[in-house]
């Protein structure tokens, strides 16, 4: 195997903040800020795990993952818009995130507001732009994906859970929801448009999406984990944030053990979901391992 | 002429909030709450202006209306989600909308930031599942005119203008882009999305835009002289509440007498282009006479 994740996540990511800059430009009319907010929070040094999702998912399929760009970044302008929104004082109130001052502490708190609206906003004119001529019911499709996998029964609604949560004794299926909304949702999602994008067929469809909800949570308890062991240095978080936040997270309702036990049994069932495939899966395989592996 | 326009208004504004109640579900599972918070707010009592503009102008055009209703719901839930942002203490930090309590108020920050998020994100669910079978591309042009009208080059620019005009020397440029994208953009999306439903002929297209252009104009303006001189048993706003916030508006920068002038003559160019249609236009003529005439 000559692949080289490490060349394979640098060449996506600038492929990403490439099409990123081209979307959502510098400067309209008037109303500079807002652009200059939403580009703050764009550019602030993310993974691009989602939208490299999309392209990889494409990729595995033998579809053209550069036509799929546009896409794939509406999805991380969406992530974006949850964070800014996330970190505002009436939310969690984050001063950094990323080891930068948050979109509300640079740009105050009714710019961020509309920063976020903006990018949730721009994201479905993005996705009502892409060019995929003769599919428009596919790019439906897509569309009506990625706004269930962020609405009220996805992240938005893990979000409502996780608030809801805070301070209140801990319980599997609660953690479990909110887990599996307030990330998994969109994650998922990120591999099934890619999935569609390049016209899978049903049962590619169903494996891919396994792999996805599976890499999701576990993406999710890694988070969890790093929250209590990472190194301050590389995550760019406070650790103990979580806790000190009394939100419901893996270590807390399991333990820390337990909870290393289900990230490894997460990452298999999405391994063996690849496995299922018949297809080169490679990248997907070292995107799972990678995001088991982090530091940050 | 036997049109009645009160008893129109009366049944396509039960038959919107009917299509609403189906749209937006009152519970999910756990998270009820932003279920709650998003209904409050989209059955507080408002004038329904924005999709029974589209209906109208889908009927003016002999096209099936009925079909049309999650398009025009869409719409509102965009329009609501604006206001219950707006409303927010980090923007104009009002307590009270059409004589009820602001979503805040009720809710709490946190949960009116995110209703108002997950409406937005559900307009776009909603219409991406909107029966045109066929007319998929006609479906896409749809969601990008409602998405390029609510975003930065749209209703989000023209709040970010009006923000950065508070206090502020009035100017007649930014009074114009202020009322043009706030509230003009949207309302013209609601004609221009009836149009392409029903399959507008290019001249219709540009004659309904020039007749929601100038509707929407006027009707801003309106607004303006209705916080000077209107009831405010009627308008359930406090009188003199832009003035108090410093807010640019057409009687700060033009004077009353002049406002109505121009109110009036906008209103003529929305007839002219009516007459010109060589359509049945008793509808969105009787609309854009109730418009100006209105008292709240």
């Amino acid at each position: 195997m000559s692949f080289q994740l490490e060349s394979y996540l640098r060449n996506r990511t600038a492929q990403v903040a490439d099409a990123l800059n081209r979307l959502v430009p510098a400067a309209a009319h008037p109303p500079v800020p807002i652009c200059e907010a939403m580009r703050y929070s764009l550019f602030a040094g993310g993974k691009r795990i989602r939208p490299i999702l999309t392209l990889a998912t494409v990729e595995t399929l033998d579809g053209d993952w550069t036509s799929a760009l546009p896409i794939a970044c509406a999805i991380e302008m969406i992530h974006t818009y949850s964070l800014i929104h996330d970190d505002l004082p009436a939310m969690d109130n984050d001063d950094f995130r990323r080891g930068k001052p948050t979109n509300h502490k640079v740009y105050g708190d009714a710019m961020a507001i509309l920063a976020g609206d903006a990018l949730l906003t721009h994201a479905f004119q993005v996705l009502s732009e892409t060019d995929m001529p003769g599919r428009e019911k596919d790019l439906l499709a897509i569309i009506r994906e990625i706004a269930m996998a962020s609405g009220v029964s996805g992240m938005i609604g893990g979000q409502v859970a996780d608030i809801q949560a805070e301070g209140k004794p801990t319980d599997e299926e609660t953690l479990l929801f909110i887990h599996r909304h307030k990330t998994g949702d969109l994650l998922t999602a990120s591999v099934r448009v890619g999935a569609i994008f390049a016209g899978a067929s049903e049962r590619e469809l169903l494996l891919l999406t396994k792999y996805a909800e599976s890499l999701g949570l576990a993406f999710q308890i890694k988070d969890d984990i790093l929250d209590v062991t990472g190194d301050q240095e590389k995550t760019g978080k406070t650790v103990g944030a979580d806790a000190a936040l009394g939100k419901m997270t893996f270590p807390a309702v399991y333990g820390l053990e337990e909870s290393k036990k289900q990230l490894a049994g997460l990452t298999d069932d999405a391994l063996d979901a690849l496995t299922q495939l018949n297809r080169e899966t490679i990248i997907l395989r070292s995107i799972a391992d990678y995001l088991l592996n982090r530091e940050s």
